[in-house]
Parts: structure tokens; sequence; C-alpha cells
């Protein structure tokens, strides 16, 4: 229910195809994949994925470059406009490229991936092509230039709402303008980091809606 | 290991003794109750417990009145000063007096505290007192006037570092100025909070230390 069944024909490329200006797929070459189907979310809803503090792929892209970075240091900050705050440390590729361009997204990997965030955060897209290298699918955003990844539960769609403290802390607050989201699993197996390579994982879910005043929810 | 027994002989009183400072216990007379016991623990460290996102309890204290609030919005900034960010909404009775004296405690509940959790989300320190109404034991503090709740794993006394974003988006930036934690369970399990009365656990680790080059650890 919560995957589709699709084919990455293509080599590398990294950018849309001029003719379709649909995203290619990277470096696998006619394999079947799973990926979670995505859907439209709210995006005043998207605590429900980033308020539990998981480790985050965070895209970007500049003129024909893409690039991917992993992130543990964020928090939501407001409802609607739906902000969140992100520390990019400036020895980052990543950095540069969202400075100058105000749009990433954030996408939501699940244990499937973990092996994969580790080496993408061991490595920089000053010397690879991250996508390429690691396997990635990446899918077309709708708003921003930045893409999504397939592989991900969810994708978060990203602009710069204030650098007021970028200077001081690396700290960018985003306006999420769009949120994708698969629909199962309800409650997917996250990824929380706690230094010294290791990471905590979330999945059990437990309910404590009957004593929740209703406005606090 | 992680516990001692402590006994709880007092009635609900809510601040220091003036003949010894100490603090006193509330509201729970005669129990024979058991606390993690608590270590110091390095300021710049505190990542490991922080960046998994856990739901928090941030204490405060205004002149003779302390308080306890449930908090899900925050990051850790920087390792050295030690540096994290927390969102306190301004309806909050503990904004106040959080804005008014700089300081808080940011304590670690685990699963054993679900229940206490929500209730002290769901209430105002201005109609009660949180620590009296759910049984919290506070311990003084090493350098702020807040305290500590003994049932917790972990506390991070904190005093403001910079409020250049309170006004905007009531974004406080703490440096953690000392920290306590239990030392075991190593990995304590954790709430995070989804909204909607769902919170996810976190309680299993898995190491990829092996895949991590040593200085992205």
């Amino acid at each position: 229910m919560d995957a589709i069944i699709d084919t990455n024909p293509h080599e590398c490329d990294g950018f849309p195809t001029k003719t379709t200006g649909a995203w290619q797929t990277h470096c696998v070459k006619d394999q079947k994949m799973r990926y979670p189907k995505k859907y439209d979310f709210p995006v005043h809803q998207v605590r429900r994925y980033l308020e539990p503090g998981p480790i985050v792929l965070v895209t970007s892209r500049l003129q024909d470059k893409t690039n991917v970075m992993t992130l543990g240091w964020h928090t939501v900050l407001e409802f609607s406009p739906s902000l969140v705050g992100l520390m990019i440390s400036s020895g980052n590729h990543s950095f540069r490229m969202i400075r100058e361009t105000g749009e990433c997204v954030i996408n939501l990997p699940t244990t499937k991936l973990t092996d994969t965030v580790v080496r993408i955060g061991n490595t920089s897209g000053a010397d690879i092509d991250k996508f390429c290298e690691f396997g990635l699918t990446p899918d077309q955003a709708s708003v921003v230039k930045p893409p999504l990844i397939r592989d991900c539960h969810a994708g978060f769609e990203c602009r710069l709402h204030d650098d007021a403290l970028v200077e001081r802390y690396n700290f960018f607050i985003f306006e999420v303008v769009k949120a994708h989201a698969a629909k199962t699993p309800k409650h997917p197996e996250t990824l929380h980091y706690t230094g010294d390579g290791v990471f905590m994982v979330a999945g059990k879910a437990i309910s404590r809606r009957s004593l929740f005043r209703p406005g606090m929810l």
C-alpha cells in the first residue's frame, strides 16, 4: 500500500531533461525499486514528522548542481506560516548553495536508509555528486528548485523566511511552502542521532489523546 | 544501578528551606520512590540527549514561585559554548518567568513520566503549583535558581545567551552552563511528540560507528 513499483532506466545525469522538465533518476540501471508514494500534506502539520527530532536529508540546488546533506539540528517554530529552523554549519558545501538560493527541501529518511544517511554525512558535495554516488532518486519539487528524494518517506519544500541569525549561528528560518508525505506506514521508523555514531530509533507510537485538553493537542 | 532509594517525607512547600537552603520534596508523604542518580555531565555533549528531539520539561523560578512546562520545539545550536534554542510560546506562564530571569533548567523525562508530561502540558502555572500537583521532586541546581527535577533522567542548567529572536519568534538561545545525567540506562526511553496526542518512543539504539569518518562522529 505504501509503495509503488518503479523502474530506473537512466544513467546518472543530475538535472531535468530539456524536453520534459522531469527529473531523471540517477545511476541505477533497469533496476526495480520500491519507493513510498507521496501525497499532498498540509504544511501547517509538518510537526508530525519534524517535532520528534529525526535526522533529515536536506537537498539544495545551485545552477546545475544538486547536493544533499545529513542534518540533525532543527526545530519547528510556528504552525502558520509553517516555520522551521535549521542549523546548517557554514563548513558544509550545502551552506553556500542554500545561502545563495534561499531554497531547500527537507526530506525524511527511515531506517531503511541508515547507511546512506551516514555516508551522505561523511562526504562533501564539493567532491562528489551524492545523488549519483549513493543511488538516490530525485523527484522534481512543486515550488522550489532542489529535488525531493523519492526514497524518503516525506519531503518538505522550503523557502528562506528569515536569515537574521545566519551570520551569528548559521541558523536559517525557513517557511515550508509545500509538503509531501507517504500515507503508510503511519509512524515510520525514523533515526535520531545522539553523536558518537549512535542513533536512537523511533517507531513505536503511544497515544495519550484521551488525557489531553482539546485545545492542547 | 541507575536508581537510589529515597524517601519523600515532606508536605508541599515549593521553595528552599530557610535553614538549609536545600530544596524540599513536594506533596508526597513517607513514600519510597526510586530516582535516577545523576552525575556531572560535559556541557558540550548535551546533543546526546537533546539532538534526538525528545519532549523536555523546562523549569523556571521567579521570586518564590517555581514552574514547569512541557516543550517539544528545541534544537542544539553549538557544541562550545554549549548552545540550545527553545521556542517557548508567549502564551505560557513560563514565558514571562524565563523572560524576566533569563534562566531555566531543561529536564529530560523518560516514558515512566508519560502521563505526567501530558498533564504538565495541559495545565498552567498561573493556576496551580505543578510540582505539588504532579508529585515532582525538585533538586537545587548548581548555578541557576530554577530546580532540577529529580524524577528525570538528566537536567541541563541554562542561562540566556541571546534573545535576538524572542520578540519575533519566542525563540530563546540558551547556554547550558551545567549538566547532570544518570549513567544508566545508557539510552533512556524518551518521548517524541507528533501532535494529536501521539508520541513516538525512542529507546532502541543502533550504532554505525564503524561507517563514520573519525572527524564526523
